[in-house]
């Protein structure tokens, strides 16, 4: 009996400032977008709250690996699709699937695989994800 | 018979990316956040299309004044209403009243005026404001 | 017999990442600029050190009020110089007049008042210009 | 008689406005800095010009995949050194190795492979290397 991973998305336009002088989408801001999304996903798809997280609890959720193609461009006015889905979920790390896909033609843009750890940020150290945000994480659905 | 001039607003997270070190809206910040409005009102509140009027009509909006006032900070995870209203409408130039108040305790955090004029983007020289834009801003309703 | 007050500088290139989709800088990323430069004022003109001042002292250095004026663009791959005077060391503000300036041509592109106000970055409270601080800029020069 | 690749570097700062809330480097500052090194390499290593490259032959330089590994944070106030060596030169690719690694305490902060293609800016397709910019990286020396 297989079943979907569930994704969470958010669907955004892509703004005059996030492109460059060749009018399409400066590739950095592809990570501020996904930042935004993974944002998005702590206070309104998993209940955790992003600012309490990072600021009340001083939960750092640093980036410590990466993988991003890019298939084609966003240009500006487009309307994307920005998702994300948990590829794995280990005792501090988060693995992370995320697409960018063009809303009108369903062409894919960009996709990024994103490994993020939990770390204090009184130490910068990787701490175990609290149990509450590995609950959480795991009420999402089974993951692959 | 006074009227109160129409105002375009839209809520905003304050977000991660939007914040420095000490946790508050990097001020620069503000004015992408602004800028983003005034696309949002030439897409949904004047109907004119901002990647229309800026790539294919080749129409510049260059800001060429701006006085801002910075009265309270605006934290990450913060909401926050950026409001908009038409000061003056001249020949070749346009004069916004721009707000940045919280959403929950209603305090104003930042305001700004700014003038910009319509340029022609092949020449970077000021051009009449174009008849339709004129009309869609007038539509707005009475100017102060 | 009067003197010259004395002006900071710096040389910038206008990279790619400060243009916008016309090929000139993204007017924000002026203000991003010019904190730059107060940054290395600090560090390199007053001695202070900028990161020594906001990090280990806790001292905020926000903008409570600016005036910029847009004279012309500039575009990517152009050298500019930004300056920076001391127009007025109140007791617990700074008032900067800033300029940038085409190196090649010396057109002026953009002219900025700002006022900067020193604060407790634990209550974001106004505070007391520092003794030190007030010296190093006193040395400066004489101010108008 | 082996021979040390070359390798491109320029020194940096970093700065208020790259760092985010926890005060260290946002991500994504990352690759806007690697993308200003890969400029200085246009412009002061191989003598081809970037503006000349992107905006005069509308040659563009996208990225279409990066990989990317977080070692070690970079705090605001470091001097960090980004490097950049040619790993790869194929018919219309080109794949960089980049790494910042700081000043002071030599430690690895972060490193990147990073594959460019040449493209038309008018069409957005991939085009052959042009011959002088072949030449030009060739004569950085033998690559691996």
């Amino acid at each position: 009996m297989s079943q979907t991973p569930p994704v969470f998305s958010r669907d955004r336009l892509i703004r005059f400032s996030d492109c460059d002088p060749a009018g399409i989408v400066f590739y950095p801001q592809y990570f501020v977008m996904f930042n935004g999304l993974v944002e998005d996903w702590f206070n309104e798809g998993l209940g955790l709250g992003y600012q309490r997280t990072v600021i009340e609890r001083r939960i750092g959720l640093p980036t410590v690996r990466l993988e991003a193609d890019f298939k084609a461009v966003s240009a500006m006015g487009d309307w994307v699709t920005l998702s994300l889905e948990v590829e794995r979920l280990g005792g501090s790390s988060l693995t992370l699937q995320l697409r960018c896909v063009g809303r009108e033609d369903a062409s894919l843009r960009m996709t990024m695989r994103q490994v993020i750890v939990t770390t204090s940020l009184d130490t910068h150290r990787a701490m175990e994800i609290p149990a509450d945000m590995r609950a959480a994480i795991s009420r999402q659905g089974p993951q692959r």
